[in-house]
């Protein structure tokens, strides 16, 4: 089946969710799982060292395993099988002892993550440094804010960019917590009691975790997948901060706002003036291919019992998708914001269109009163209507009591921008606060 | 990225949605266009026939289309453009005449879903006709209808299949309804107007339908993804249908029903005695992969203007999980229904698991009056509490005024049936009106 | 819980999805069950005369039947005791008869949809009517097309609105389909067999369905949940059109873009120049609460058994949403369209902003030859960098062999409408067809 | 629009997300504004508390301000110019200074969200409460465990409950890390600057985050929905952690299974003897309605520019749906959970169903070897279908080399409940430890 994959997602992220990938994850499991054993006294260290040596990618095919999968459900039984023929007489029984195969395919689900949003976070640092740049950079650029897509007062791009930054912070922040915090070994055997591990299971459940480097567990987590929801919530939130980004940036673009240009815009098939938002563009098809994959992780979250029978197989699908199609967009985000062209002076006239209209709140707050919204909103009509400037029909109302020059003052926009450049400044010190020292 | 696919779809329905198809149906649109432009006499037949001869699959990399289209957004401007440097310089200028790459893009996509529609419907067939044989012989085999998960009256599982039957069967119409009269050609070049063909427009994209074998729409639809939709919703309508079939057989499955089998029935990593219902498990999962896939065709209905900044682009990965997840679905649905071991005398024993309280509802209404709710549903906990049979309270019952052999002959389930039989009757008819004649 | 319902749906269709609502739907399908039941002799038609005198409204109360249904999951079967109580002991016991809550509450959800349809279709009838109004007035008033949100080529007003109009057409078409073909009487009582009616069942069934004036389905549905998902993809899909309309208003009204205006554009409680549209704003909220609501239907798709646990008491409030929220869409894209101001000389200006760029296609075209889009290409870019107009930087090559005249008129926008007039009048076409004559 | 309310909702939740909760927390934030700006200087103390005084719910109908709402697209305009319109003439230019209304309805949103949350979490101490105790009752209650729903090994049920009462800590925690940490004011004014504060902005800001007990956040967040995704994720969460014990709950609590009943089982419309598990019935409704509408808000996460054209509208329903039906979800099961009965002795009988099955991986480890695995199968195979028991089987093999008595031994399945206990304590230990001190 083809996914667009090269069209979406930077190659090393479609590596880190390849075939090969997850059978490296399940093997590092039936290794480690030995090594724990062994140290747990449950396995000989020989028997120990067998395995780990057919644990090898190279020596097995994961679309094999795939097809001798269908007849039980999933690609660790067959793999626990050819590892059992691989490995001599006396190490076999020891292959994959007491767990069972959604252990293998939930601690590889984890290993598969970490090293994916290892990945993701590295776009999002990409994505943050860009951001932090451009807030800093028009921490005081003038630009006209839009509320319902109308204009309504002036702002800053900085002020913009920061709160795209924010967003983006946020987002890694929680991906960092679940990453640290909610990926956890999985380990409970056929039916989460270990029992084939007698007195030694919590304590080569605990050696386990070591050896794979993932948190453990409080208990085996087969059908408690709040730690999967928890991830998926955690992608579901970056795919969305991403997608504002590349939506603003769509409508920055617009041929009649055009305050901003992708460097790397794109060519048309039959349009030769056209240069398009195209990462912006990928980055929003991205957010909503991920946001689509994160709710299939969402709603597989109710599992039967101790083994779900389907919830739980339609995950690694999902999961897979739901990381490479974050990354995806994070890294178009990334290439956007890294190249992106700002029109200042464009920026500039837009602020002007209007003709004064965006800065009537201040006017209205200047005359003070209840009246002063009134005023303000007749004046603005009349302007409007009348071809007159705002600024000709606010002095010709006898209402207004301010001298031209006060009025003219209040019609510049760049002098009305309240706290845009001290809320950068805060963006900015959030950023740092962020970032390990030195880096 | 791996999807696990082997696990979850044939072969035959990857293939149909696999890059190799999507390129196949873009080129075919490429050679489409060009015969219909010059049987509109807009385009040279010689230029039409280079053309054609270019728009071999494997002449082109889909791969690589892919990679190239990251500048544009799109796999189709490249391919444009190799097919342009690839004809001779006199075709070079008629290559994708008048077109933009959404109408390749949206024409390849339909052209994909009707081959792939073909192999889910030749699945759904497979399905219908196992269910329909179940119902037919198992039309008058007593078991126990269960609401809430509680047994409540007896049916036959003839009826019960005849119930998944007829949700197939309208699940099948839908489907060929939306392949019919929903699968259009889309063309209209730039953004809708078809300017470069000036007059020839709406012939040429009559000319092209026809070529393509695709339904001709009114307007072009290039953002009006109403079709796109359609096809979701009827794909969604199926898995769900088969979703329910694989739950029901799911249930009837556990070790304390046992009144089915699936005859494929898979083991496991851990327990060797382990039979497990493999095929109505993957089939779940396929319908949840299937409906998180339709469910991001859904959410990208809404699309900006003339062509949308990503909803879009994110319609060609959901579009293909839809159609090879809800095939899969149907394929080991299919699988299950074949083989399906159905055990009648584990069915009848568990009629009898209540002792007679399935029958409370006839008693109630053989008894009449206001009161009879009441005074069956009191011998029932008696019953329960008292260790009695139901029977034997009933019979102790004073205001239970019926005869102790037309008591027995009430506490009988396979005499309560109703119009069970009929059902099948009608589902049955409905079946086989489905069928072409002679098939 | 508020649902914030007077801001975003008509009076009209709240009463239709209301408590009262759902309350007379419930009772007139007990009414009718008893009628059905006397015209097959079941019932004697002094008991089915007096439960219909019962079976209004005004005795009952819907939020003591909920608070009384907690016990059992359901109001149903409170109002069954309730009537039971209520109609003298002699018809007491042929209430109800043969049904199950269930039946009670499918029946009454199909009256409610029937009912809230058709003042959807009315609404929706208002959105065609305005848009039809809209393209036929507009069928040539240029405008640009814009594609990833930027100018691409010149369309016409009116085929753009036809666009949105085809698409309101396709969801209505879907929308009756369903309604006629797809609302269906549901009983089968206790699971599905109709027992309690002997050999009456299916004769019962033809004639309840007649009663309530609802398909007669060839099996009772209680857990093929086909027709509801069928409903909620029809509702969806109409969201979603209406939505593409939202957005492209809104898009429209933008400061920068100022093409169209809402009649009855919204103030703001802070700034008292903006003109903000509302309606288009409230109709994008209600649509994506619709497609919440109906993804909840799809996602309930998959029911245990004869009766689910669960899965089938969520439908209820979703029904409801969707139909509500639908409705709210259509009749805000209604208002927005019916009162829409068009600045046909913004248009015009706008046409104008690239200085001819958007004429490009049409003078690559002109070139012809393999570098032609190249030679355009090159000159696009020139006249954006040099400051030099695009015709001017077009003379100056040499290898655009086009007189000045000739030039001129190629860069006319007015004259590279293509196919759009033709379009507008297809769109009529189906539009006046889709209307019953003489309306 | 009914929504079925009291069957799915306690009362105290409705009431915290009820009309009267958001104007009462619309109020508050004009008030805590008000006063926060006097504390800051920007406003005179008397029209503060002339605003204040004006702040009461009493004074002003949620209704008529969604009716009134409408042309303005939100509730907050219109309670703005009646709270003007009621404070005398010195005072209404105080009220709502620098603020939008945006910001009135996302803190409302906040004040609504924190108070339904503590109602949600007092839910889930109940849910976590019963658990725990269940957990330590049945510590060492042997019963099976179910894998695909077949039979597997045993457990405790303890350690079932164990299971579900990690998952319920997991989202309470998460709950409450956003209640604390994400929940916060929001005041940016018109576009996020707060100008018409001049100087005083983020002061301002400070002293109002302070004054609704609320975080102050970095940046104001109206088109940054990091925060309410998050709140929606956690809630999600929530929902599916309940649904899966729902779910567990019904499926222990068929006929044919009948290891749980509820407490407070419902009875049936039709069918006398039906005690159905409705509280998780309801609470598998709930946890899908709740799901469905934090999907609502994960969708709406992009918003345009600084404030969205009906994304942000759309958030206020889903909310309140949100928290209301999450919190249905786990009041329904705090009702299970608490009234719960337990059939121990029928968890033992159904331990004895496969005859000793369920300990064929303890054989096959006893045994030991490569061939283990596969002389069980054979064995279990065999039991299945000769009739004779697995142990006799067993013994008849002659590769089987254990005594008569270690065999019998190994087949007591209350002796291979593995780490299961040490699994219960583990638990207990962390529901413990989440426990205010001396609680």
């Amino acid at each position: 089946m083809t996914a667009f994959e090269p069209l979406f997602v930077p190659e090393s992220l479609l590596d880190a969710v390849s075939d090969r990938a997850w059978l490296e994850a399940m093997l590092e499991v039936e290794s480690a799982l030995a090594q724990a054993e062994a140290a747990a006294g449950v396995v000989p260290p020989e028997a120990a060292a067998a395995i780990a040596e057919h644990c090898r990618a190279e020596l097995h095919d994961f679309g094999t395993l795939l097809e001798q999968g269908r007849t039980v459900g999933n690609p660790a039984e067959p793999l626990v099988r050819a590892l059992r023929m691989a490995v001599d007489r006396d190490a076999a029984g020891y292959v994959h002892l007491g767990a069972t195969s959604q252990d293998v395919m939930d601690t590889a689900a984890m290993l598969v993550a970490r090293r994916a949003l290892d990945l993701v976070l590295a776009e999002l640092d990409r994505v943050a440094a860009g951001l932090a740049g451009l807030a800093e950079k028009h921490r005081s650029t003038p630009m006209v804010a839009r509320t319902l897509l109308q204009q309504a007062v002036p702002t800053t791009f900085g002020c913009k960019a920061a709160g795209w930054l924010v967003a983006v912070l946020e987002a890694q922040r929680r991906l960092e917590e679940v990453q640290t915090e909610r990926l956890a070994a999985q380990l409970g055997g056929a039916a989460g009691t270990l029992a084939p591990l007698g007195q030694s299971g919590t304590e080569v459940l605990r050696l386990f975790a070591d050896e794979v480097e993932l948190a453990e567990p409080v208990l085996p987590w087969h059908t408690n997948r709040t730690r999967v929801a928890d991830l998926g919530g955690a992608l579901d939130l970056t795919a969305g901060a991403l997608a504002k980004i590349g939506l603003d940036l769509v409508l920055l673009a617009q041929t009649e706002v055009a305050e901003i240009r992708e460097g790397q815009a794109g060519g048309s098939s039959t349009l030769p003036h056209k240069r398009n938002p195209v990462r912006s563009t990928l980055a929003r098809a991205c957010a909503r291919l991920a946001s689509g994959h994160t709710a299939m992780l969402s709603s597989a979250l109710v599992h039967e019992h101790e083994r779900a029978a389907g919830a739980w197989h339609a995950e690694w699908v999902a999961l897979s998708g739901a990381l490479a199609y974050t990354g995806g967009a994070a890294a178009a985000i990334g290439d956007a914001v890294e190249t992106l062209e700002i029109d200042v002076e464009r920026m500039r006239r837009n602020l002007e269109l209007t003709d004064g209209l965006i800065l009537a709140e201040r006017i209205a707050i200047m005359l003070g009163g209840v009246d002063a919204h009134e005023i303000v909103r007749e004046a603005a009509i009349d302007a409007e209507s009348s071809g007159r400037t705002f600024e000709e029909v606010l002095r010709a109302d006898e209402r207004v009591e301010l001298s031209d020059e006060v009025l003219a003052d209040a019609l510049d926009p760049t002098t009305y921008l309240g706290s845009a450049e001290a809320f950068v400044d805060r963006a900015l010190a959030q950023y740092r606060g962020s970032r390990p020292e030195g880096s």
